[in-house]
């Protein structure tokens, strides 16, 4: 099989990851009633703001890859619900704590937990949560699940920290950017295909070509998630466009359009990030559009999904490979559904 | 042995936590050294803010529990050091994130986390070491130390959450007010003494002792804690006296004063716990003066001593024992000198 012409989920391939993890019927049951029982271990007190917290709207990207790379027929195992949930848990403690600090008072179409509860309360409630989520993750056999999720945790809270010191800041590399992105984004997906083709009983070899897989495929992710802060549908992304230039964030669309403008334009977009002037978003926007922003950031993140695509090329029998690999083809519909092209 | 009259650590008996930890000379350099050691599993750009948080300054009473719980010889015991140093994380984190909702600049003499680095990395800092702790404890063979650091520190965040919601509110029973402190403080010194002694080797009816002893003694703790933010030394508690009353939190001494008040002056202190009116500090300081709040509160303070000393009752013969039951002495040194009874 070739692994570039992967074998779709379902006879319409989907074209979003919430449509990849809905396509996946009973896991996503099993999931979800794994979640909701997640509830009853809070103490009474604080059960509906946890409730309220497990929130089962998402994506799910990452309880999806633990069931792709475990995937060995249709059954759905115990222990890869439990780890999709360990996963999703710590994810879910992240955005509660994300929205505090970006004040986002909206999160999946209601309030942020920050917003209805309060920050103080909130900061509380995701730390409750990751605790949890650790708790759950002791109940494997082994401690393998504890340590991996804990040290992803730890890369996942060093990339958010290292970007918010950088906020503002125009000292930044390419170098720096990938970095960042492989410990805020990368390192969750990387595990959640660690410990899914681990647990599902794939041989080391796949485990690691899994492994590789998932971090490759979160990178990408991260770029596709920043040049959709440029190039998404107002609507669609749910956010205005441009938040980053106007947060302070160097990301990679706006390194590559500092590239290709002139000195004293480039100085102009770096006094925007430092916040010493107010960012012109509509120009810098057209800007991006006029001088192909685009598929520059577009080549960059190809790069990402061909070495994902190759670490599992020698696997093409595994059941596993296809179902991965489709992942690939959905988030290459989702990068060609931006406003870029046209 | 009489437990009610234990053998001092050193000929001069100790007469604070931090001086009792000291006095644990070589188990303090195993901690100090290992803590120092969990730096460098940080990575690079955060590492200097992990070690400006990893603190060597406290009074760390909850290692001192886990040592003396787990004491069979002047043996340091590396499983031990390894727990006291999760354990410590655990509660460093902690205080990271309470600084930061408390908007406390200082802590223990210095800028907080939350003041030197903002509080937005601070939040994620305070989830780094706790996702560090949990990777540590993941280190033991077995998965028992995780679930039961992870669960109590879920109980802790509970507790800290519950009491949050509950500012400036007065419907807060005695039964609530011991829930909040058992979750909130009494948590980690239970779980310090249950890993201690069965780290140590203890046996089983041993360590369900100390598990008892360390709660009963975290909850006299926080009770201490509660008095002496209206009968301390300012100096030497380092912060004004009264704050609870300023925040709006309603605990055990307000609620000795409020019964022993009259109505319309009782009205006179909810109003201010629910900021309906200026707290008048140094009022109800001298009504708690005159009207013997020190003695209600220290009588419901022995009450939970008393239960610490008869748990270890029937265990008068292990080494452990007489060095556990010193720290009971300790905090009754520590009760003696608030300003209360002068």
């Amino acid at each position: 099989m070739n692994p570039t012409n992967p074998v779709p989920l379902s006879d319409a391939a989907p074209l979003d990851f919430a449509s990849v993890f809905a396509g996946l019927g009973p896991h996503v049951s099993a999931l979800d009633a794994c979640l909701r029982e997640q509830v009853s271990s809070f103490e009474i007190e604080i059960r509906e703001m946890a409730d309220y917290c497990i929130d089962t709207s998402g994506k799910r990207i990452r309880p999806a890859l633990v069931f792709l790379s475990g995937w060995q027929d249709e059954e759905v195992r115990p222990e890869l619900v439990r780890v999709a949930a360990v996963i999703e848990l710590v994810h879910l403690a992240t955005l509660v704590h994300d929205d505090i600090m970006d004040e986002a008072s909206i999160r999946r179409g209601r309030e942020s937990a920050g917003k209805a509860y309060g920050s103080e309360a909130a900061v509380l409630l995701g730390d409750a949560l990751f605790a949890h989520a650790l708790h759950l993750a002791a109940q494997f056999p082994t401690t393998l699940v504890c340590s991996a999720v804990a040290e992803s945790t730890r890369k996942v809270c060093a990339g958010e920290i290292i970007q918010t010191l950088r906020r503002g800041t125009t000292a930044v590399s390419r170098e720096d950017y990938f970095r960042v992105i492989d410990l805020k984004t990368a390192e969750l997906f990387r595990v959640s295909c660690h410990l899914g083709s681990f647990l599902g009983g794939h041989p080391p070899e796949f485990v690691r070509a899994a492994t590789t897989f998932g971090r490759q495929l979160g990178i990408a992710y991260q770029i596709f998630d920043d040049l959709a802060d440029f190039f998404g549908e107002e609507a669609k992304i749910g956010k205005t466009l441009g938040t980053d230039l106007g947060s302070g964030k160097l990301t990679l669309p706006l390194m590559e359009l500092a590239e290709l403008l002139t000195d004293s334009e480039r100085d102009d977009v770096m006094a925007e990030i430092t916040g010493r002037s107010v960012p012109d978003t509509a120009k810098r926007l057209q800007q991006m559009q006029d001088l192909g922003v685009f598929s520059k950031v577009n080549e960059a993140l190809e790069r990402e999904l061909i070495q994902a695509e190759e670490a599992l090329q020698p696997f093409g029998g595994a059941a596993a490979t296809p179902r991965l690999l489709s992942l690939v083809q959905v988030l290459r519909a989702q990068v060609a559904g931006l406003s870029g092209p046209l």
